[in-house]
């Protein structure tokens, strides 16, 4: 039987306010057993992007990626944000590591073909090294992911932070049984966001395709349950999503085959 | 017999221009066998905080720390600095891994006690884990260290690079037989600076004694030999200072016991 070990994605809302975050590592160093955090920081780049009189452009929720905002990202997601949480986790015992994809080429990445829209540097994930990921956690280090990957041609790249949880998660389940966790500021996915009481406990292949047709789902859950799924289709045993205060595998939506 | 390894130290000027950067990676690229690379990046932390309006204060040569300054040195050089070298390597085929004295708990410090300058947050090292850096190495990973720590309460502290390239190097010297090599603009130790022909060979405990007393060291080279003497009185086999197209370890001022 492999060893369990817990995957847990958590937002930049909650990792740049300090009391959410300080919330946040505190539920993580409680989980039991291997992990690794990866984390998103979006609005600290664009606070920084709009201190340096940088403009931040959107196209469908992802940012459009120049090379003065890709200086940005580098510096908020894996220095400021990642560093920060690395010695917060170290400060309650537990043996931090930041990475990007670069850091021991953990990620395999592409810069995204142009197609309608330039998002410039913003990278597409080939694949995560499973075995160099397993070797690094097998030391009793805590790898901690910044949403960043590179090109291999000298070039690092602004990554989607949900993908990199799925592809870690996915690239993992050779090694582990795996439990991904995407945490946000709702408890789950609800069927109505006005009423907590309508969370939704279970999503399968099927029902999903119900909740897409009625428009229960729609918008950005889209993505985020698709990640989930090829998650789910490639070895990873469930993906669960979830408040940040609540990631004890327990609460939350369960993503299932 | 230990297994060789080199510790190169580079500074701001260097890694923060993308030609002296480009030159100076091929070179670390072709140093045969283990090794690790220690980085600076002062001078692009100075121009980020004049973007921000942030005042940077010196005192000693050294950069006086308060907390919005210390967000800077981490996004700069954990970051910015660390990131765009890790890329730079893995483009090379050297599989980098950048670290700061958090990551890994690779190096214990503390915040500098107020004297009569309060430099702010501010590291002193304690030790590095050569212990740790050694399986890190010996999994085929090169790191690449940042000048930054942390003080085990959650904080990051800005931390002179050379301190942490001597520190490093002392605390590999229990594992391997230990050459660091400090680069810099000049061919090494001048007798005088504007005299290309008078580099100064080899400087031993001894003959550093009459550099010392007649002018000949004097300023800011000061410490980093006593940071290089600090280092051959801990295990490492030599010190070398060079310039940065010369860490073939035959060029430039050799310290030795």
């Amino acid at each position: 039987m492999k060893e369990k070990i817990t995957v847990i994605k958590v937002g930049g809302k909650i990792v740049e306010e300090s009391e959410s975050l300080s919330n946040l590592l505190n539920c993580f160093t409680e989980t039991a057993g291997s992990k690794v955090l990866v984390h998103g920081g979006g609005r600290s780049a664009t606070r920084m992007a709009e201190r340096l009189g940088i403009e931040s452009r959107m196209v469908n929720g992802r940012r459009v990626t120049d090379s003065e905002t890709l200086q940005i990202v580098t510096m908020v997601y894996g220095g400021l944000v990642n560093k920060n949480i690395v010695a917060q986790l170290q400060a309650r015992g537990i043996n931090a590591l930041g990475l990007t994809g670069a850091d021991c080429n953990i990620i395999k990445a592409h810069k995204r073909p142009k197609g309608e829209i330039d998002y410039g540097f913003a990278g597409d994930v080939d694949s995560a090294d499973g075995q160099m990921l397993s070797n690094i956690i097998k030391m009793g280090i805590v790898p901690v992911i910044a949403p960043l990957t590179h090109d291999g041609k000298g070039n690092m790249l602004n990554t989607n932070a949900d993908t990199i949880a799925a592809e870690t998660a996915k690239a993992l389940a050779k090694h582990y049984d795996v439990t991904l966790i995407y945490c946000f500021e709702h408890p789950g996915v609800m069927r109505n966001p006005d009423d907590p009481e309508s969370l939704i406990d279970t999503i399968t292949h099927e029902s999903y395709r119900r909740l897409l047709d009625d428009g229960t789902v729609s918008g950005g859950m889209i993505p985020k349950i698709d990640n989930a799924f090829s998650a789910i289709d490639n070895g990873v045993r469930e993906v669960i999503i979830t408040r940040a205060d609540a990631i004890d595998g327990i609460h939350g939506t369960h993503i299932t085959a």
